[in-house]
């Protein structure tokens, strides 16, 4: 196991080239967002927004697109029961998956469609109630993708590993990842007050930062996220999932330096001045 | 009868264990917003979540949604005429009851819903509407309850009482308190310039902080908001509830020395800074 | 003529006294802003708010509730159609009527429903619409009412007196003031790059401050709202209104010390550590 | 080909006569924004505003009102569905139109009812969505107008002047130009990494300034609503578009001293700041 250090910062942010537009730093569709957690895919679009993907649009519940445009007009929308959505798929470089998806008959369709059209050339993070539906149903597993990126916390891995918290150690972790990953090369980014990285080739990481100031809803979808952005300006391999997880991390340890809990919010606000310290 | 004191924040306000996650911080309902009204559920939850609640959701008319969202996607939304709301109430540790209900036939409604639903696990904390709600029909006090904490402002106590402001003694409020809940062990939380704290036991606090630049419409329903985040976080004691009322005068004592008039919604940006001070 | 000082802020802003609360500061009901102008009544809301006023309603189309609240939770909302607003507008202190009202059917029955509501303890802003539809139709004119202030700028004035701007001198304005309002002692703020402000006992004030940063839609607006939360607070006595004038541009000219163009909203924003500096 | 410099601000941005009003500084239109790209048209607003345009209005689709008042009340509204469109046209001084206008069939009818009630006393920026359905049709392109600005990137650019990037050299730039508009005296501002602005008589200027971290969606918007500001208060001349390409860049520079990726949203907000400077 591997402690990930400040290093992988440098290492992924690299200093811009001035010829290039935004159609090089990626598209990003975020998928989530029900009428009762539209919070959580406007918090997750932040992220994204807010890493410096070239592009980002979201896919919702059309109540959200209010709140979604008075807070971040950088960021597009599409109302996620249109029938332009499995287009607007295809042309994307990373899609974000349940953020406030819910686990509505709809949702578990959604991501049917979304499973009919991934390319490989593509990146799928599954977030939160993306997971739980792919627990209760195995099809839902996206066969054909570039790469996959799971971003559990500990209770969402215990229902699609079925391992209990206790038992999640190193090994079990992997064994299962592998198991119900066989094909994808999965990555699975386990969240907890030290957030582990486990590679289907048996490599782990561990987070050393982070603070329990951070324990409050929407930090996570705000990671997921993050790992959008990261993927689609620095790639999907796994240094940029490594540098998401620790930027996330360092961002919410500079508000606990003032902040007795740390709004999700206020961590993608930071990011920009964060990443800007350590661009090559 | 004793004087609130900074101490009381140094004990009540915990530094987080690293082991922890957003469920052990508590999750907080608020019932509230009406057409007319919407504002002062998006107050009260401002204050619960900046306080540190771990999950804040709010039940409220679907009216309120896109501005609760652009203001605080952290915050999970049902509209209160749900059918799953008994449901959700069912899994919340601490309910907030009131800002902006109104007084409405479907308010009252909703106050029965509420009651039919709570257990002896939860705290609920009674603010503005339902008060006067209750004071019109007594059956709406909840009976199989944890706790119950009420926080009106004199008028509201006064139609609550049938105490008139000037005949609102400590010993004449204590009376009322404990014929009005024989059962419930309850809390008074009188708000006024220097807001008393009466307990069942007979025990009195007063609040020593506070000023009039926060005479202004919202800042009980962030008070409201503040208690229910602390009581889901450090417990439905007498401690959590005074350390409540403190930080929020003491969060308006700051801003009033910059601000003539002290917006509500500064007061619950401040608090994350000022917790952190105190923080164990 | 009278320059208007700083000394009048320092007259007027009361350091507040500790036994009070929200309903000594007033209640200022704010009437406005139809599909096309919905921001206007929102920035004249926000100058009520930030000035002081104890509680701040808006009577407004329905596609401006989420702005307003998404903005400023602290104000209090009724759809200009609800068959209540007679009811409200006889609890309130301080009515502002004008600002992006439009010249719609409806916003005449509005202004209908207005003069058969007001009773002769309230103060009446009269601003932007509201002026040109007296303009139209002299039977507009509130009859009865505690106290009248017109807010035109120079256009309006002139539609509403028919001097063109070139002839209104301070003669004219005054003999036209007290002919269109004769028992209404009304005052006359004239908007214009310094402004003045007449009395119908002949009094003319000239206010000494502003910039031309300030030229931008949206400054009128909030000054109404000013003037609203001043009365609310201080009384509709001319001093409150004067003073009010005053700090309006004295924000302005402070903003323009760092902006080329002054935004209403920071103007707004700017009230409360300003009256702080000059609460006796 | 001539770099432009700083002094164009120095020289464009006049400092404000004292004895000016709004309808000074200009009325500006910007048309755009449908349900998917509602944040394109507020971005765009947001920089005409911030440039100091006296009067801002938005025609857009009627889901995005709640979101541009959330964030601007200073700026009016008109669904873009309104009858009321073509009369509003012909009041206004400069029109933007197209940030997030979209391809539909109504967008395409909306540009002929442009078409149709332009003046040549009119100033017209199209930008993005605009460019494209005139790349389509040709008809589209408006005979009768007082000045054109095209704002397009170097592949919208492509698609209307049939040139690849590649081959995209000023003098086939300046060609194309004066086959597209021969009448029309039009300006090209061709963003790229260093955009070049062309005029019709053959003059090339190229923007020095600007950094890789302002490639991201919403950055170009921004641009056609600055340049809008800035021909509502100091002219269509060529001056005033060069000095609002260099300000929008100066802007991101600044920011991009702190951030590694620029926000459109922080451009606009910097503008009054940064013009104050500069003002003469």
């Amino acid at each position: 196991m591997t402690a990930i250090s400040a290093d992988i910062l440098t290492k992924v942010i690299k200093k811009r080239r001035s010829d290039t537009h935004k159609g090089d730093y990626g598209r990003v569709l975020l998928i989530g967002g029900c009428e009762n957690y539209g919070g959580a895919i406007i918090m997750s679009a932040e992220g994204a927004l807010n890493s410096g993907a070239g592009l980002v649009a979201v896919a919702t519940h059309s109540l959200n697109l209010s709140a979604l445009h008075a807070r971040d007009p950088e960021v597009m929308y599409i109302d996620w029961r249109d029938h332009d959505l499995p287009a607007l798929i295809k042309k994307i470089d990373v899609i974000v998956c349940g953020p406030g998806l819910g686990f509505s008959n709809f949702a578990q369709e959604l991501m049917q469609v979304l499973c009919a059209n991934l390319t490989e050339k593509q990146t799928l993070v599954l977030d939160a109630s993306s997971l739980d539906l792919i627990a209760k149903q195995h099809s839902l597993i996206p066969q054909h993708i570039g790469k996959i990126i799971l971003t559990p916390h500990q209770m969402e891995w215990q229902r699609l590993s079925q391992l209990k918290i206790a038992f999640q150690t190193d090994s079990a972790n992997l064994t299962a990842l592998n198991e119900l990953f066989p094909q994808q090369n999965a990555i699975l980014v386990l969240k907890s007050n030290h957030t582990h990285v486990y590679c289907a080739d048996g490599a782990v990481y561990v987070n050393p930062l982070g603070n329990p100031g951070m324990a409050t809803g929407g930090m996570g979808d705000t990671l997921a996220g993050i790992i959008g952005g990261f993927c689609a300006q620095f790639g999907n391999g796994l240094e940029p999932i490594l540098a998401a997880v620790y930027l996330h991390s360092l961002a919410g340890d500079r508000i606990a330096q003032t902040d007795y809990v740390v709004r999700p919010t206020k961590v993608s606000a930071l990011l920009p001045q964060i990443m800007k310290k350590y661009a090559g």
